[in-house]
C-alpha cells in the first residue's frame, strides 16, 4: 500500500551553463565552495552533551522517530516473521550522536523480541547492530554511554532475549559501508536528505543559502540533479549490503508539494538566509562568503521518492507517506517517557538548527560570528513560530529488497 | 609446532584470607580500590594525537607488531589458502588509536590479496575490518583517519582487490563483542595482558604497584588467579565468535621466566612504584593513596599460556614462542618505511609507559602530580637504560578453533 497518492510532475532537465572565462572573484567563490563541498569531512551534528550539542537538542527527531514508529514496527515485524534469522543484523544510518542514537534501534530489538517470545521461540535471535554516521560524528560519546545502555536494555528484555551486539561505522552512505548481503534491516532517519556534496553550478543561487522562492531555475534543477545521483546511489549501495527480502525504512525530511521551493521546506532555511544578509549589510560577513555558502540538502516530495526507487530498480516500496511535525516541540508527552530527561532545560528550534548546522557554518564562516548568528536566528524564530503554523514534512518509505535482482 | 619448550610448574592454588572486621582505613583502601577497579571505564591508552599520545608514542607496539608479522602471516595463509571465503571477517582487539590500530589488520589484508593474485583467483573476498577496544579509547581519531589510509589502501591493492569495510566495536573482550561464528580471524597485540580489573586482596602489596620481588606470596597468586578467570574467559567468548577452524594469533606482554614476580616483567613497574614511592615520602602522595594502587596487568609466562589454551579446550596452539624487545626503540630501519613520521621528535619509554599508564594514574590520583611523576620516572629510566639491557618480553601465540568444538 502507498499512504499518499502521488501525481509526479516531471523537472525540466539539468541544462548546464556554457563554459565562459571567469573572473578572479568568480575564482575565489568556487575555492570557497571547494572547501565547504568536502561534505563527509565538515557535515556532523554538534558533538558532546553540552547546551549547543545535537544530544540535547535533538527532540523534534526523537518525535519523528516517535511518529514513524508504527511503520517501522511493521518492516520489521514482517521481515522477522518471514525469515526468523539467528542472527538479525541491524545497521542505523546518520545515526548521529545523542539519545537518538540508540532510540530507534533499541525500539526495533524489542518489537523482535515480544514477537519471538508471542510466536514461542525459545532461541532467540542475535543482534547485531551498526551505528553509521560521518567520520566527524561524535562515536566516543556514543560508545562511552554504550555498557549502562547495554545493561538497561538486557533488563528490560529479561531472560531468554539474544545478546546485541554495538559497533560503530564511519563513513558516507553514498558509497559501500558493508559486505554484501550482509545487513536485514536498514533504518535511516533524517540522514537521507543529506546530499553529498553541494551541488555544481549554484553560483548563481545569491543571497540564498539553499534553494528558495528567488532561486534561478537552474539551481533548482542543480539541486535536484545532485539528489537523483545520490539517492541513486543510496539505494543501490544499500542493494547490494541486504540480503534478498531484507528491508528498509527510510524517514526523509521533505515536502508535500512537488514545488522544490516550496516553503513548507525552504522556509527555515530562508529565514537563516536572511540573518546572513542582514549581518552581510552591516559588514558583518563579506557578501562574498555569503554567496558562496550553499546548504548540502535537498528535501524530496514522495513522488521524488518513489521516481528513484523505481528507476533504480532493487526495491519493492511496501508503504510511503508524508507527514508532518512542529518546529517547536513543546509537548514532550507523546514522547517515550524514558527520555523525559532530555527535555528538561527548555527546547527550541534555533538550539536544534544550531546543532545541526553549525559546523557547516563554522566551516564555511570561522566560529567568531557563530553566536551572533543564532542570536539573531533565535530571534527572528520565536517572532514567526508565534504568528505561523511552522512544520516540517518528512517522508517516509518503507522498502523490500527485491527478490529477483 | 611449539617454539618453545614449556616446563610448566603449577602456581599454589589461591587460599583467601579469612573474613575479619576490617578498619576505617580499610575501608577508605578498600572505597579508592573500588574505584579504580572500573577498568573497563578506566583503562585507555592517551587519546588524540598530541606530544603524549598512544598515536605518537607507541614505537614499541609497532616494533613488536613487526616482528611478529611471520607468524601473523602464515596464520592468515593456512585460514584463507583452507577456506577461501567470499567474506573474510577480521577483528584487532584492543586497537588502540594511532598507526598501529591500521597497521596490523592492513598487512594481514595484504597478505591475502597477493596470496589471490598468485593463485590466480579472480574473485577477491570482501574485507570486514572490526577494531575492538574498551570504550573509553579514542575512536573518533581512529575514525576521522580512516578515509585517507582507505584511499590510500586501495591505491596499493590495486585493481581486483576486494573493498575493506571498517568499524569500531567498543567493549571489553573478556565479554562477548560479536554474533557466533561471525570471525575468521583475530589478532590482539600488547592487549591480553591487561586484566579486566584489579585482583581482588592484594592490599598487602604495600609500596609495589604490580607484582614485585618484596611483593607477598598471597598476591602473586591473586594476580595469576585474576589472568587464569580472564584468559580463560577471553577464549571462551573467542571461540564462540569464530568460525570453525577460524584463527587467532595473540601477542601478549609477558616473560621467559615461570617465576611471576621476574625482573623481566615487573622491573618498568618497580622503577614507577620506587617514583611514587619518593613522593610519599616528599609528602606529595598520601600512603594510602600509594598503597591501594595497583596496575590491572599480568604478563604470563608461555605455559601459563599454554595451560590456559590446553585447559580451556576450544583451540589448538600451532604456534607459541616468546621473544623480546629492547624498551627504547632508537633504530627504526626495521619499521615499515611509511610509519617514519611517528619516529619523528625523538621517542623514550617513559613517553610510551606515560601514553600507556596516564589514565590510570590520573583516575587514581588525579592529574596534578602527572607532570612531577613522568618527570621523575623519566630520569630513572634514562639512568637504567643507560646501564642496564632492558627487554619487554613477548609471547606469541597462534592457535587455531577446533574444528569439533
Amino acid at each position: 500500500m502507498v499512504g499518499v497518492t502521488i501525481n509526479r510532475v516531471p523537472l525540466p532537465q539539468h541544462n548546464p551553463d556554457k563554459l565562459r572565462v571567469s573572473t578572479a572573484s568568480e575564482e575565489r567563490i568556487r575555492e570557497a565552495r571547494g572547501r565547504e563541498m568536502e561534505v563527509i569531512e565538515v557535515l556532523h551534528m554538534n558533538g558532546g552533551m553540552g547546551d549547543t550539542s545535537y544530544a540535547n537538542n535533538s527532540l523534534v527527531q526523537l518525535k519523528v522517530i516517535t511518529m514513524t514508529k508504527p511503520i517501522t514496527e511493521d518492516a520489521i515485524t514482517k521481515l522477522y516473521s518471514s525469515t526468523l534469522p539467528k542472527s538479525l543484523v541491524i545497521a542505523d544510518l546518520g545515526c548521529s550522536s545523542g539519545p537518538n542514537t540508540l532510540f530507534a534501534v533499541s525500539e526495533l530489538i524489542k518489537v523482535v523480541d515480544q514477537l519471538r517470545r508471542k510466536s514461542g521461540h525459545d532461541q532467540s535471535p542475535e543482534y547485531q547492530v551498526f551505528l553509521n554516521d560521518l567520520p566527524g560524528n561524535d562515536f566516543n560519546t556514543i560508545f562511552k554511554s554504550l555498557p549502562s545502555f547495554q545493561k538497561k536494555m538486557s533488563n528490560q528484555l529479561g531472560a531468554g532475549a539474544g545478546s546485541c551486539f554495538f559497533a560503530g561505522v564511519p563513513g558516507s552512505f553514498y558509497g559501500r559501508l558493508f559486505p554484501s548481503k550482509t545487513l536485514h534491516f536498514v533504518h535511516s532517519s533524517y540522514g537521507v536528505q543529506w546530499l553529498s556534496k553541494v551541488p555544481e553550478q549554484v553560483e548563481s543561487n545569491k543571497g540564498n543559502i539553499y534553494m528558495a522562492k528567488t532561486s534561478p531555475p537552474s539551481v533548482l534543477r542543480a539541486y535536484h540533479a545532485q539528489f537523483q545521483r545520490d539517492f541513486s546511489m543510496f539505494l543501490k549501495c544499500r542493494a547490494e549490503e541486504l540480503v534478498l527480502g531484507g528491508r528498509m525504512v527510510l524517514t526523509i525530511l521533505g515536502r508535500r508539494s512537488e514545488d522544490p521551493s516550496s516553503k513548507e521546506c525552504c522556509y527555515i532555511w530562508e529565514l537563516l538566509a536572511m540573518v546572513l544578509n542582514e549581518m552581510v549589510s552591516k559588514g558583518l560577513i563579506e557578501e562574498e562568503k555569503m554567496d558562496s555558502f550553499n546548504i548540502p540538502q535537498y528535501t524530496p516530495s514522495p513522488s521524488e521518492v518513489k521516481f528513484e526507487v523505481l528507476k533504480e530498480g532493487s526495491f519493492i516500496i511496501d508503504y510511503l507517506e508524508v507527514s508532518e511535525v512542529n518546529w517547536s516541540i513543546n509537548d514532550t508527552s507523546e514522547i517515550n517517557s524514558s527520555y523525559d530527561q532530555f527535555c528538561d532545560g527548555g527546547y527550541n528550534v534555533a538550539k536544534c538548527m544550531r546543532a545541526v548546522a553549525e559546523p557547516l557554518l563554522v566551516s564555511h564562516f570561522g566560529d567568531a560570528i557563530i553566536e551572533e548568528v543564532f542570536s539573531r536566528y533565535r530571534e527572528i524564530l520565536s517572532d514567526r513560530i508565534s504568528k505561523e503554523s511552522t512544520c516540517f514534512f518528512n517522508v517516509i518509505v518503507s522498502l523490500i529488497k527485491k527478490e529477483w535482482s
